[in-house]
C-alpha cells in the first residue's frame, strides 16, 4: 500500500475534498495525521476544538482513505509549557532545550507524560472507534534532535529510583560500577548525578547505566500511550515511526510494546548527515548509499517480533534539513519505493503531500508544489502503484543470512570507543554492506530471536552477549561470524574475567590479551585487504584464517565459527563474507558497483543505484516481469524465478 | 584628505604637541580621538574630568587638525556596569558578555541607552561648538565582536513590544510566521520567546524578525546620540564606523541617520579571517584580496543616500586580531589610500597614530612604533599625501553598474542556508569580483535608490524582493543580472504563492519548481565553467542562453533580463557578466590576474594587488600622470584621458 | 630502580601477597599507592578506616618493597563535595565541573584547601614514620583535565585578594595593565572580575596575572601538604606527579617544595595527544615520537634544583585516554626504561601493576593483564632491571647544553600567539630535537639556574626576560642561541621601552621593529630550510648571519650571540644549532631518523625509535656491552667508552 502524510490544518478546508480526491487518483489509500496538531486541539487549557479534525477525517475518509491518526505530544502548545516550565529537558552543557520548534520535554517529567496521557485519551476517546481511522501513531520521531537523553532534575531523580530498581542497594551500585576506582563510591542512592559535566569522562558504567534508564523513560513514555490506545481504539494498529541511523534508545523495546514498526527513510538526508566517505557522497548524491534504506527496511522488519513494518515518511524529493540537500535522480522515488515493498512494507507513505511553504520545512519536497502542482515524485508514486499492482502480493523475504544487533552495542562502543569514532552501529552496517555487495538477504535481528532456518548468522560487534546468545550460538548449526569487541564487556561494562570474549570462549576458544585501535592511515595490509581502525589481539586454540604480511591475524576460525579480529573494512569484509556464505551454501554474486537485489517470494528484484547503467549479471536467475537486465541509473528490474 | 585614530590619554601631555606637529607634516588634517575614553571622561559616576580633553583637543585644533569627536559609549566603564547589570547582553547560550573588553551592553536595555544618551549629552555640551571639533562619530563599530544580537531579559520584553506593534494581534503573527506548523501558536505576545535554544532550528520567520528587531534597536541606539548631537553640535557631520563585511543589521538604515558613512578597513585581516579560499589567501596575503577594500568602498559610497564616506581606520601595517597577520608589502599602505580616493572617498584616517605597547592591541601597527620610531605606514601615508595633492580633486565615480545589496538578504541566506555556507552576501562579492575583473566600475546601491543612468543592474542574490524594487526593474531600460534565489520569499519568510520568483514574474516569466543545494565536489560542468552550490530548477517561458553538458540551464534569459540559476562560480559569473555588459554597451577589459581599474572623472586608476609585476592592457586608454603601465607589486598608475 | 602503581583497594585482600612477590620478582623494589582512595579511608565524614591500608602497607613493605605512599586529594569522595559545593570550579564558560571522575576542586577554596590539609593529616599521622613508607607523592597530576584554572566565586575573590598583594594599589594595577586602553580601569580591586566570558578578548595582561595567580594558588595547594608531610613524616622523599607537555602551572616553583620531580611518562598517547605532524603520528605510532621522553626527562632533571627526578608513571602498553591508542613496538616499554635512567632517573615505576576491568582505565594496560597473567610489558620490565644491573649505576649527565624553558613564557604566547598555534613550549620542543639530531645532550632549565659548564646556551623563546638572566648571559662564555620573540615582553605583559629585545640589547644590539606571523603556506626559503610561522623584523649593528633567498634575514649574529627571527623549523633549526654547537666546539653526529643517542659517566646510550633498522654512526665511539651498532625497532645499545 501507499499513502502519504498531510496536514489539513495547514490548508483551507475547501481545499481537503480536492486533495482527497487526488490522493486517491494516484494511488494512495492511508494517510497519517494529526502528529503536530495540538495547538489546533486543544488551543487553550481544556478547550477543545474537534470540529476541524471531525471534518477533516471526515472527508479523507469518505475519499477511501484509511487515516493513520497520530497523538501529538512531540509538539505541547506554549501555553502548557508556560504552565510547567520543568517539563523542559536540560543538555548535556546544562542549557534548557526551550520552546520554539519540538520536541521539547523531558521525558522523564512526571507532569508532562501525565498531560500526554491525558491528550491521548481526549483525541483516542473522539476518534479511537471512528471508523476511517485505521491505525495510530504514537508521538514522532521519539529522540530527533538528540532529545532522548535529559540532564533535568525530573530526570536526574527519576534516575535516582531507576538505579535503587536495578541494584537494591548503593553497595551493590558501587560493586557493579567499580566506583572504588577514583573514590567514586556513593553512600545512598540520593549522592548519585547525572553523569555529565564531570571534570573529566564519568565511569562508562555510568554512562551505560544512565544511556539504559534514558530508553527506558522512552518505552515507559510510549507505552502510556498505548495503554490508552488499546483500551478505547480496539483492533487498530498501534505505530511509532522511528528515525533511521538513531540509537539513543532501544528500538526493540519500544517495538515489543506496538503492532507496526515504522521508519523514516531520507536516503538523501541521511547520506549527507552520516559519516558515508566523500567518494560515497559524490558517487550517490542523488540516490543515496545503495544500503541506507534496505539497511533499515532489515531492520525495522527485525525489530517488530511478527515483521510488520512500514515506512511511515518517505523522501519525495529534496529535503531541507541536510547541510547540502541535492534533489534525487528521476526515478528514485519509484526505486526507493519498490525497494520498501521487496523488503516487505505493508505500506510506504510519502512525507508529504504539498510542500508547505512557511517554517521550518518550507524547503522540504512534497508530492505537490506549495502551489498544488505536481512534484516529481507524484508520478513515482503514482507509477510505483502501476508496478505494485502488477506485480501483486510479494511473498515472504527469505530466511538466509541473520545480522544480530542490539542498541546497547552501540551505547557501549559509543561510551568508549578507545579508537575515535567506533561506534557498533557502524560496524554492523559495513558488515551489511559487505553481504548485500554479494547478492545476500538480511534479517537484522536482536538478541535472543529464533536463529532457526538461517544458514549464517553474523555478530558485527557485540561488545554485551547476553548468556542466551552464546547458548543460541552455540547450537546454531550453520555458519558463524562474529566480529570486533564482541563478547569483551560484561552487562555492567566490566571487562569479563578470563578476559574477552567472555561467554563467547565456548564457540571462540581464545583470549583477547589486549587491544589496539589505530590512528588514520596505519594498517595491516594483506591480499587486497587491510586492518584497519582496530586490532583484537587473541590467542588460543583458533586458526589463523587471513593474516596480513606482517604476521597479524585479521580471521580467526573455529570450525564453523569465524572472528573478525579487525574493523569490518570493505574488502577484507567482503573476503570473509564470501567464504563464510559459500561455506554456508548459500550462492554469492558478483555485482557490479551500485547494484543490488532482494528476493520476496519467487522474485528477485534489482535495483540500481549508480549514476551510469549496470547489468544485472547472468548468476541472477529468471525472466524480467519488470525492467530489464541492463538499468539505467534508478532503475529497477523484478525477475520472476522458475524456481528460487 | 588624510587622517589619524589618535588616543591622548595614552601618552604623557608632554608628547602631544610634538604628535600633532608630525601628524601635519606628515600631511594629515583630521584627527579622530575620544571614542574608548569614558572612564577618563568620567571616572566615577558623575564626576567628569574635562581637563585633559580639553587641552588636547586645544593642542590639536592648534595644529590645524580638526577634530573628529567620538562618544565613548562602546565602553562604559566598570562602575557603571555594576550599577546596572542587567545591561549586559546575553549570548546565544545564554552565558553573559561581561566587562573586560568592550562593547559589554545590550542595546534594548533602556537604562543603559539613556546613559548613553546622558554622556553623549555631556561632551556634546562641552565641545559641541568648539572650533577644532568638525564632526562626531558615534560609539564604535557597532556590532563587532558579534554584539548586535543579545538574548537577554531587556531584549526579550523589547522584542515583545516590537511584535506588538509590528503584527498589532497575535493572531496576525501567528498567520504571517505560520506557526500553525508543529503547534508553535502562541495566544499573546507575552508567549513569544527569543529564537535561541529551541530543541532543533527556530522557524525562520521567528529568526528574521529577530534579527529585524535587533537591527531596528542599533538603528535607535544610534538615532538616539544623533538628535543629541545635532541639537548640541550644529554644523558638525556625525559619522558612524562600519565595520567590513559585517551585517548583522541594517547599514542602510543607520545611514539615513547620520551625515557621512564611515568603515575600517584592515584588507589583510579580513582576507585571513573571512571565506577566501587557500589559494587567495596565498596569493593575497600581503595585500589582501583585490576586491575587499573597493567591495567597501563602493558599498559604503552606496550607503548614504548622498554618497558621503570615508574610511575612518585605514590599516597601516599589520594587525593583531586576525589568526595569522602578516605585513602588507611595502606600497600597500599607499595603494589603499589612493584606491580609496578614487573610489571618492572624502577622508582616509589611519588607525592608529602610535602603536600602544599595552593591552588588547599591543600588535596592531600604527604610522609610529612605540617608541615614537616612524614605522612603514608613515612613509606611505606622507608618500599618499603627496600623490593626492598632485591629482588634485577627483571627479565623480561613473555611473556605469548599480550592484543591489539588502541586509535582509544576507539575514534571509545565513537563517536557511539549504546548502551550508551559503550567503547573499558573498554572492554579491563573487558577482562583484566577476564584474571588476572585467575593469568595470561598480555602485553597491539598496533596493529602492534609483537607477537612472546605469547601464548595468545586478541583483546577486535578494530572496526577498520589495514591490518597488520589481517595479523599478520592470521600467529598467539597462540590461539586468538577476542571481539565484532572487524573489524566492516574502517580506515574512515564506515561498511566494506562485512560488519564486514572486513579485519578479513580470521581469521573469518563469516559475522555480524547486531547489537544490549541492555537496562539494558535485558540479554540472558547461564550456570553461560550472555550475556548483546550488540550482535553481526552473520552467516558463525564458530562454537558456547557459546551458551545462548535461542539459542543465544556469542562465535563463528574457530580452534584457537574464537569471543566473545557480551560484555565481567565478568562471561562469565572468561569461555572464561579460555578456551582459557587452549588451549594456559596456567596454571590458582582459585584466590580467591582480589587477584592478577604477574611474574618477578624467582618470583611471590602476591598482596591482599581485605579487608580481603585471601590465595595464592597451585597452585602458590615457596618459600615465602617475606611475606607469608596468606595475610592480603595490604600484599604482593613473592615467589621465582625453575622453572619459 | 624500577616499581609499579598498585591499588590494593581494588584487589582481593588474598592476591596481595602473591603480586608483591611478583613485583619483587621482576626486579621492581618500589610501589606507589593509595593516591586515589579517600572514600575507603574515610568512608565517612571523620570515621576513617585504617585497617586495609594498614596490612597493604604491610604487605608490601614485608615483601621488600618501598612504599610511596600519596595523598588522595585528587578524589575528594561525594560526601564531601555534596557538603561543600562551593568547592567544585567552574570552567571557562561558567559551567560546574562536577563529581564524577576526578580532580573535582577549585584549588582556590579554603575550606577544601582545609580538608586537603586534614586529610594529608591523617595519613601522615599514621604512616608518616612506617619504615615501609620512603616517600609520598602530594595528590596526583596537578592541573590534569585542564584543572588549574577555574572560574569560581572563590578564585574571584582569591584573585582580588592577590592582586591587592601584588599590586598594592588599583592605580598601580591600571598602569600596570594599560587599563585606560578601552575605559577597562578600575577603582577598587573588588572591581576586578576573571577575565573569562568578556565580549572580544581579555587584557592580555589581565590573563597573565590570572595564569601567575592560578599557578601560585597550585604552590600554595601543594605546600601546605608538603609542610604537614615535613613534620610528620621526617627523612622521606616529598614528590609529586607533574604530566608532560603541561604547562599550566608554574612546574619549577612548585618542584622548589618538594624533594623529587616525578613526571608519568606515555610517549604514545602524548603523541597521539599534541600537536605533532600526520607524517610523524605514522611513523612513531607505536613508539612515540623520538624526543618526547627525552625532553620530558631533561625538563625534570632540570626542574628540581639537585636534579633528583622518577618516572612514576610508565607506560606499560596501550592507554585508553588519547583518540587512538595502539600498542607499543615489542622493545618499547624496556627502550623507555632504559632511557629514562640514561637521563639519570632514580625510578622508573610502571602504571599500573595490574588492568583493572572496570571504570575509566579499564582499556588502561598493565604488566598484568586483568586475569592476572603477564602482559608484554612485564617481560619487559624484567628485561630492564637485568640490563640495569648489568650496567650499573650511571654516571651523571654531562654538561653539555643548556636550553632554558620558562612556564610564563608558554602562558605569554597562548595567551596571545599573535599567529595560530604559536607557543613557547613546541618553540621549545623543536629546538630540543634539532639538538638532539645533532647527538647532543641536553639539560632544560629554568631561568635564574647557574650556566657554569655549558659550552652552549639556548633560549628558544623566552618573551619575559628576567634582568638577571640578561646578566647571566652577557657573562657567559659559550655560544648563545636566542629564539623569536624573546625579550620582547616586560613582566607585566608590556612591549618594553626601546622595543624587543629589551633587556636583551646589550647581548643583542638591534630593536625588532615589528613582527609578523604568517599563514600556512607562506614561507621565506633559503638554502634546504624556510622561515614560516613568524618573522621578527630587525634593524641594527647584528650581522645576517642566514637569510632567506628574498634577502629576509632568518638568523642574525653578534658574536657568540645568535637571534633566530622566526620559528624553530627543523631544517633551520638544524643548519642553526650545529653552527652553533661547532662554535661552541661540541662533536655534532648524523644521525640517521629516528635514532637517538645520550650519554650518562662514561657510557652513551644509543635508542632506535624507528620502525625500521638503523646503523648508529661510526662517529660515536666506545664498544657496545649491550646491544650492537646495527639497532632493530626499539632496540638499545650501550656503548662503553674509553674516553667520553
Ligand atoms: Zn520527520
Ligand atoms: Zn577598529
Ligand atoms: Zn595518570
Amino acid at each position: 500500500r501507499l499513502g502519504c502524510c498531510y496536514y489539513p490544518e495547514h490548508w483551507p478546508e475547501a481545499m481537503w475534498p480536492q486533495d482527497a480526491a487526488r490522493m486517491v487518483a494516484a494511488g494512495l489509500s492511508r494517510v497519517r495525521i494529526g502528529e503536530f496538531a495540538w495547538s489546533r486541539i486543544e488551543p487553550e487549557p481544556g478547550r477543545f476544538d474537534w470540529g476541524w479534525l471531525d471534518r477533516a477525517i471526515a472527508v479523507l475518509g469518505q475519499a477511501g482513505l484509511g487515516v493513520i491518526l497520530g497523538t501529538p505530544t512531540a509538539t505541547p502548545p506554549k501555553w502548557l509549557v508556560d504552565r510547567m516550565p520543568g517539563m523542559i529537558a536540560l543538555d548535556e552543557q546544562g542549557r534548557p532545550r526551550r520552546f520554539g520548534s519540538r520536541r521539547h520535554y523531558c521525558f522523564s517529567h512526571a507532569g508532562y507524560r501525565a498531560e500526554a496521557v491525558r491528550i491521548t485519551r481526549a483525541v483516542a476517546e473522539r476518534y479511537g472507534r471512528h471508523p476511517a481511522v485505521i491505525a495510530w501513531q504514537t508521538d514522532n520521531e521519539y529522540g530527533c534532535h538528540d532529545s532522548v537523553v535529559s540532564f533535568s532534575e525530573a530526570a536526574r531523580a527519576a534516575f535516582r529510583r531507576w538505579l535503587a530498581a536495578r541494584y537494591g542497594t548503593v553497595d551493590a551500585l558501587n560493586r557493579a560500577w567499580g566506583n572504588v576506582f577514583w573514590s567514586m563510591e556513593y553512600r545512598s542512592f540520593d549522592e548519585v548525578e547525572l553523569p555529565n559535566l564531570t571534570v573529566t569522562e564519568a565511569n562508562p558504567a555510568h554512562w551505560l547505566a544512565f544511556r539504559r534508564f534514558s530508553s527506558d523513560q522512552v518505552v515507559a513514555f510510549n507505552r502510556a500511550q498505548v495503554e490508552v490506545l488499546r483500551s478505547l481504539s480496539p483492533g487498530r494498529d498501534v505505530m511509532h515511526n522511528f528515525m533511521g541511523f538513531f540509537t539513543q534508545f532501544d528500538h526493540h523495546d519500544v517495538a515489543a510494546d506496538i503492532d507496526v514498526a515504522g521508519w523514516d527513510s531520507y536516503p538523501l538526508g541521511f547520506l549527507d548527515s552520516f559519516r558515508f566517505s566523500a567518494a560515497d557522497r559524490l558517487a550517490y548524491a542523488r540516490q543515496g548509499h545503495p544500503d541506507i534504506a534496505a539497511f533499515h527496511h532489515d531492520l525495522y522488519r527485525g525489530c517488530h517480533p511478527d515483521g510488520r513494518w512500514w515506512v511511515i515518511e518517505q523522501q519525495p524529493g529534496p529535503v531541507n534539513w541536510s547541510a547540502h540537500n541535492p534533489a534525487p535522480l528521476p526515478g528514485m522515488v519509484r526505486l526507493w519505493t519498490l525497494e520498501a515493498m521487496a523488503h516487505g512494507a505493508e505500506l510506504v507513505s510519502y512525507f508529504r503531500w504539498r510542500q508547505f511553504p512557511q517554517a521550518q520545512e518550507q524547503n522540504h519536497a512534497g508530492l505537490l508544489r506549495p502551489d498544488s502542482s505536481d512534484a516529481p515524485g507524484l508520478g513515482e508514486a503514482r507509477q510505483a502503484a502501476a508496478d505494485i499492482a502488477q506485480i501483486g502480493p510479494t511473498g515472504a523475504p527469505p530466511r538466509t543470512v541473520a545480522l544480530v544487533f542490539a542498541y546497547d552495542a552501540d551505547w557501549i562502543t559509543t561510551i568508549q570507543p578507545q579508537g575515535r569514532g567506533f561506534s557498533a552501529l557502524w560496524a554492523a552496517f559495513d558488515c551489511y554492506t559487505a553481504l548485500r555487495r554479494l547478492g545476500l538477504d538480511v534479517d537484522i535481528i536482536p538478541p535472543g530471536r529464533s536463529l532457526d532456518g538461517y544458514a549464517l548468522c553474523v555478530l558485527p560487534c557485540l561488545p554485551h552477549i547476553p548468556d542466551a546468545l552464546a547458548q543460541q550460538l552455540a547450537r546454531f548449526t550453520g555458519q558463524v561470524v562474529i566480529g570486533p569487541r564482541s563478547g569483551s564487556r560484561t552487562a555492567e561494562f566490566a571487562i569479563p574475567e578470563g578476559l574477552a570474549p567472555g561467554v563467547l570462549r565456548d564457540v571462540l576458544p581464545m583470549r583477547v590479551t589486549h587491544v589496539e585501535s589505530l590512528p588514520p592511515g596505519l594498517a595491516h595490509r594483506g591480499d587486497g585487504w587491510a586492518m584497519t581502525r582496530w586490532i583484537d589481539h587473541a590467542e588460543g586454540a583458533m586458526t589463523p584464517e587471513l593474516v596480513a604480511e606482517d604476521g597479524t591475524v585479521a580471521v580467526w576460525r573455529h570450525g564453523k565459527y569465524r572472528y573478525l579480529a579487525t574493523w569490518p573494512e570493505l574488502a577484507l569484509a567482503a573476503v570473509l563474507m564470501r567464504r563464510a556464505a559459500i561455506d554456508a551454501g548459500l550462492a554469492v554474486h558478483d555485482l557490479p558497483e551500485g547494484l543490488r537485489l532482494h528476493r520476496a517470494g519467487s522474485r528477485t528484484f534489482a535495483f540500481n543505484y549508480a549514476n551510469r547503467p549496470v547489468e544485472v549479471p547472468q548468476s541472477v536467475e529468471g525472466n524480467p516481469v519488470i525492467g530489464q537486465r541492463n538499468l539505467g541509473p534508478a532503475e529497477v528490474c523484478v525477475f520472476e524465478a522458475s524456481s528460487i
